[in-house]
């Protein structure tokens, strides 16, 4: 009855950035924004770091909503970009679902703003497709924590597996030996307690 | 195992507002006054804006509790009214069951004060009759974050659907392009923070 | 898949008030200590309202955990009451459980400190059994708020139902005109807001 | 050496509302947005309700930081209004000083955003030239609780007297005599416990 | 330049207690109501113990504010009642002042709701007449945290000495054998973890 | 459809402790550091006291995530110590597997830092082989309540139970008379509020 | 008018434990009890370490408010150790003042519980004797937050200065040089995080 | 009585980082890693564009406190850099103040690790000197709320001002017009909200 293991897998996974606008961004206020820009930052690059198969969409990018936060459109310049015309929910969008199915991986990575819109909506969707999903719960923001429980726990129940930008990454990795120097460097851009025991260890390695 | 997604749908979906009664409103405590009071006020505005069939209840309005909060009487003055002789699930009350049935709507959309009694009673009884509920969680209040806790544990095991009044608007629009100053209206009137998006990107705009 | 609605009833319940004793109440800190100790005699003051037959349970009372709460032992003289000489789950203790079989009650409401020991342990063990088991979140304590967030998944997921004092009181108590007064009188002895409402109400009604 | 009680006078205070711009509106994360967004309309509408003059000021309008708030424009349509060309503290603009000295009050109420910026520079400028000075603390908002304790110790240090709207409002009336109603309804349309309160006695006094 | 210590004393010190009224109850929110209305009534238990001369006084007591908390006209029968006409800080009242003048007391103690207001004035109102002024800042109650934070900065600005229930009651004993067994009490009704130890304790000691 | 009731039974239990070394402890930041260290070392003890086998296991500990805790290899000297070359889920590295396997025992008890990789990662693959897992969630430790949540979410929809060590260590024990001082001793020196409660009583049973 | 800078001199300062007895330990709830255990011990710790004359002083500690914490009696075997017949402010004892004033000292390090009584009232009297008063605040334990804050502004305002151990510690040695060591191994032994960097720093210092 | 008003002035400040070291971080645990890492980039970076002296100092920076972070030694190459061999207080350091006095400036703004040590021991010594003094809240980290507000409450009754980064930026510039771009650029640099009010007001000008 329990749900089973299902494992990230870097040959089998896509990443679908929603709606990380910068209009929309000032609505999160469930996660500080310092940490929660850094996550979203943490979670591009784990992407590109994996080379993982990315879409990148909006909603109403010319209106109130804003553009999509610039760091976004440079990290991924060849990712296809759907920019919708209404839909709010992604996966009612005929072009955004032909580029997920066209990256022909079975997992999905979400993550975007406000989460119990642009991130459940098309984690919902996609599951009844047979897809499994998996929400990077701390690169998606939202109004509060009420919102966000209740958001989290629509997706759960429905198969939804709920990870974060540093699980994500080493689950995909699996291996620090499959590059040290490459992971070591990921984390040490995006969490200071990690960069402070690698500032603390190679100086005192280099001291010999 | 999972739940499947079982989306709101504007043609058939019902909103059942339950005894958001002045005195009652004191009890609630697990949310801020005016955020409460907003979240209330925005949960029936969508209601009106979707026109979804509306059933008003309360629960000995004549002794503490209190009469109905006055905005809500005005803004469905042709809603069903179903003062409560004293049943305190509403589902107990006939009268109310068959105003709910008489809408013929398969899914119901559940707010009220408190959330363990007045929310989940009716909640737990309608999904035991057949119907698809739907609890938004912000519109609905108690005495502290623990009693909510214990509610939506239970609701939520139970097969209810946790919402937002913001994700229940959403779900119900589906496109934009239904009627975007519509929709934008009625987030600008409850989310100052959309308020502020909207008024920065107008007055630019007509800068020009 | 969903847990059924398992409804309360008052001719089918019994209350097993475990280890709410003087020393180990020391140890509750997921709660202030104001509030639960209105917690935990508003739930003995409606079990004795509603006349459900009560099992009071100590464990080494002679020890550094301390005598029963002395309410308790005043407001329940004729309930069985079973000092364990050494079970730290009550429900390992013999003449607790021919106890609460003696009832002949289908339904436990089992409150109690700690709670994922003294708690959560009978709990699991009596739905083992086939009983429907209800936790009084609210009159039960612990250390803090992981430790009750983990014994809560447990319990939950095992099929016990998380239920407060005042959610369990109109669960069994279903209709005001039952006894208004009497349920009236429960709620202002142990909510203050609720008290507020009354004494406004009968003033103002004494006016005229 | 305790600072003396200069009382708020309505006849001797003036209120200065400083950049509550619909940009940065987004950097106040100190107090829910829709407690704050309510915060100041109420103090603008006790402004209003107690004649004072008043004076609105903005920095840099037209780029990112946005336009004032549209309510604030509507209600103080004969308010000087000073929109700095660059001055970050208010009181290095002369028009803005010239516009403070003008209304010929010793009381200054100052609310805005930052409070570490937009608020406490005035108001310590404020205070060096003789001014009484009030901050109102709730109706003024900035990027978290550690900056805001950071600008109240640094004002309150320099003599400012810390208020919140619903203070300022009972020591301009005095007494409810004044005008009943007045006071009733500005206090009804920004706190909702009161209006529940109000809705409560009315409905009762208009059953007999 | 420091405050000099001015030590609370039983024969010179007189107790204001303002506007606990069931309809301004409501509004507290900086405190959780069982610890509320706890503390009031341990202030109110504290006061008669140390037969401390008393002063009622309520704000339009007969319209939405409500009635004073019976409790409190019921422990003080004989205690100046001051129903105040409209005057909202009670030192304008000239009744009330002489009330407190009467007593012919120099150190008051006083609290109320809400703390920026119905305690703040007569208190700031209080010191500039040349009272020593102890305000009973856990039986005063505010809107939140932020409006308490502002009115305790400036009470304590003015000379207010900041106090709580407790120490108030320990500072008015000064030596527990004055009434070992009375004291004992007060705090064994008012503070469940000391019941608790003297549960324990008696029990144990019973046993000899 | 509930997770049976699965107890822990100390002849088929192991301990499985992962990753509690000195660098990656700074990473841990939702719990307070002397309540986390508290925690692992009571773990720790309550594994000694149980004489349950014991695999301990480290991610490169010659790089920056340091060395174990010295008191767990103090601890447990003569422990299996896998020292993973770079495998991040501990269930990937042969001999580890091996020789959990080789304990003989079905029920694994983890704890570990962070929680959502090195606890999680090896307990859902655990349960994949069948095992009965229960992650002691209090002496595993990640980056804030966000990322514990999430992962807390995960395991338990893939049948983990989460426990804390104190109700572990109840749940081995099963009934005081087994070893009253022993289990006593083992409370006192991880639960201050315990120690606190023997002091007195056996200070006061030596007075006789 | 600012305070001046008294810097605490290990050749002229004492240090008095108040009432840190069993029993009102468990009335501490404004600091988690597994960290506010670590806080006094190493208070305790530290006071040895600087060699400073030390007294102990306890309420009633034959009755429910239990005996010293038996770790100080046992670091302070040959300290004045004063059991107060009844005096709640220790100052009032005139055996506790000699002892005092026979150290010889004039700055006071003072710690006990409950903050705003065993550990305001000596502070606030030492102080009027010329006394210099340092309380160690995290060493010092109440009720909750609201009660903490009253007891520290009310010190404050007196002139005490507010420090914590850490601080105390730092500002007594002055200079690692004088104890690299001994300073160390103080800090080893309380902070955790401290401990850790150390073990992580002589590890990798040995591997060579 | 008041503090005067100090402003801060960038011909006559100099800037002092205090023990911003890789292990010391590790310690800081009243601000999140990701903001406090920020604010003190920030705070560096408003101290380049200012072009302030900067005087950098560390303690012990061989052992266990790690060496300064590497941002700060990169950003400063010329500064002063003061590794002082054992003076917990920099002030102690010869070096330290005569750097200090050799900028000629009489403005300190000083920040660093931990707050009640590295930071408030040179600000009270500087005081006593005469120096102006500021201390960056936001950049300076310390354990927890708790040690944080004592040494909050000890510098600020010395006199100390409370800045944080953004209000000491403000004040330093005076004026946007001074540099438009370069100030606009710091904010976007350092707060995501800022950064996000500049994205669409570019990308809305940019259309036309």
């Amino acid at each position: 009855m329990n749900k089973p293991y299902v494992k990230l897998d870097k040959n089998n996974a896509a990443v679908l950035l929603v709606d990380h606008q910068a209009g929309l961004l000032s609505l999160v206020r469930d996660i500080d924004p310092d940490r929660f820009n850094n996550n979203v930052l943490a979670l591009a690059d784990a992407t590109r770091y994996f080379k993982l198969p990315t879409i990148l969409t909006t909603s109403f990018e010319d209106g109130p909503n804003g553009p999509l936060m610039p760091e976004l459109t440079e990290m991924f310049p060849d990712a296809p970009y759907i920019a919708r015309p209404g839909q709010i929910n992604a996966w009612d969008n005929e072009d955004f679902v032909k580029a997920v199915k066209a990256t022909g991986k079975k997992q999905l990575i979400i993550a975007g703003v406000v989460t119990e819109v642009c991130v459940a909506f098309p984690a919902l969707a996609a599951i009844e497709e047979g897809f499994e999903v998996f929400v990077v719960t701390d690169a998606s923001g939202t109004f509060n924590e009420l919102t966000r429980n209740s958001a989290w726990d629509r997706m759960s129940a429905a198969g939804v597996q709920l990870m974060t930008w540093f699980g994500l990454a080493c689950e995909l990795h699996r291996d620090w030996r499959n590059d040290v120097e490459g992971l070591g460097t990921l984390f040490a851009n995006h969490i200071p307690d990690y960069k402070n025991l690698m500032t603390s260890y190679f100086t005192l390695k280099g001291d010999h």
